[in-house]
């Protein structure tokens, strides 16, 4: 019995997804705009990959999309001629872009109008852990939603988190989490820039706060691209503009006072208006002017 | 060949690395104004505790200050009849309290003036880790002061950064840490005060993080106080309102901006005038109004 999964688009995450699935031997589908990623999934075993998913729609058991945004979202499903309008009824969609809890529901009630199931199952973890099938998925849905998306989960995740079963709730735990990641890369940001300002030695002070309780996930892995003068985007400065106003929209709609994400937003928006905006998203460092920064050696 | 240490400041971090002095066979004595800290370290095996370090002072090859700031130093020090006018020249003083480097360097001038050599070396760790020899010390100073010091440094620590000859390195490494620290401490708050208004389960929500990459160290050993109800102080809010205002008086005197620093300490500053000062710092998220917080179960 065969079980076939669409990935649509392709970039970091969606990748990862994508090769998870062929790597545990579901009949796996690709789509971007992109014909280079479309090439490498292909070789890697896809059974189909198309700018459009319409050649293969009918034949899906299940979707999963890891476009940008809920823009994104909402027109791959449901512009004319869109993917909703193509699939079985009953076809089950995982929705794991960063979209807001709002965005979530409406998607959701457009997609059960046509029959189709969502879960609302944004995910985390990075370019390393997706490509190895150990993303963290944050889920809400109904039993059936998880129960039909089982062989997908299984593929592309090493934790996944039941939430509840009111759509909304995983993109909300999906954007508390990245006020947590976005504060952390700026205030790793604002730490690194006084170190250099102090004349501190970055790569020492690197050493000593991830040996001790000033430590965070991001601080480990932004920090070091800082120490390397590297700013190659592995996740962009644009991504945490975009992220860090959806924590602001979600804190206003519930009338929440945002202290110190609405700071961070500033800093990352300001970073994006002074050129950054498609560097890696350590680079928001590049706000504080009259410092030293390391400079990437070349091999 | 005896080698004697006594720690002055028997807290959570000082009577961990006097117990640590004794374990490694120092000839350990302690000096607090508490009765009750000074019983306990002598039952440890210390060879000598007093409120005043005077009678035991000229057996002393170096001293551990671990009180609580820049004034007590002074005061254990430099007042009438003080630690520094009894200790044999060439006693090593290592200052470990959290301070400004403009006090650390005004306070090794005074030292050297009676002929005693000082090492800038804050800790950090947390009680935990000082309990069993684990600090982390961010030092500055002399070969000599470095050298005098080993036997202590071995006993305490499980790394030692060496930062420097330059006496206030250390103490800007230590506060450049307590700013990431203290802001980690402030936007786990903010994101689990955030969750609760959004009606996310916090033990949940505490789940997801920390396995995943908005995780810090602070978010994960903090925010349990929280998901727990149970503030009782293992160091306090108001240890946060004197370190970040120790970050903010670093950057004004090197003219740096800080963006989230700034708010994170007026958010500990707002938490201690409501009245929660000597609670565990992450009583910081008790100046979120209109959540409903995880109660302490009683046993």
């Amino acid at each position: 019995m065969t079980y076939s999964v669409a990935v649509v688009g392709l970039g970091a995450m969606g990748m990862g997804a994508a090769l998870s699935c062929v790597n545990a031997g579901l009949d796996t589908y690709g789509v971007d705009l992109d014909e280079k990623l479309l090439a490498k999934l292909k070789a890697a075993g896809a059974k189909g990959v198309a700018k459009n998913a319409a050649e293969f729609a009918d034949k899906l058991d299940a979707v999963v999309l890891l476009v940008v945004n809920a823009k994104q979202v909402n027109q791959v499903l449901f512009a004319e001629n869109g993917l909703a309008s193509q699939l079985k009824p009953g076809t089950v969609v995982m929705v794991s872009s960063t979209i807001s809890a709002q965005d979530a529901k409406e998607i959701s009630q457009k997609l059960t109008e046509l029959n189709l199931i969502m879960l609302d199952a944004p995910v985390s973890g990075g370019a390393a852990k997706a490509a190895v099938g150990e993303m963290t998925v944050m889920a809400a849905g109904s039993e059936e939603a998880f129960a039909k998306l089982q062989p997908v989960l299984d593929a592309v995740a090493s934790k996944v988190y039941n939430i509840g079963t009111e759509i909304g709730l995983g993109a909300t735990v999906k954007i508390i989490h990245q006020l947590l990641a976005g504060v952390h890369i700026a205030a790793g940001a604002e730490a690194m820039a006084l170190a250099a300002k102090a004349g501190i030695p970055l790569d020492l002070m690197y050493d000593v706060v991830t040996h001790a309780a000033g430590n965070s996930w991001m601080f480990e892995n932004r920090m070091k691209h800082v120490v390397d003068g590297d700013y190659t985007p592995l996740s962009m400065v644009d991504i945490f503009v975009k992220d860090l106003g959806l924590v602001n929209d979600t804190a206003k709609s519930l009338k929440f006072p945002l202290h110190l994400a609405s700071t961070a937003y500033s800093m990352f928006t300001e970073a994006s208006n002074a050129g950054y905006g498609k560097q890696d998203d350590s680079a928001v460092i590049k706000i504080f002017s009259g410092i030293e920064l390391p400079q990437k050696q070349e091999k």
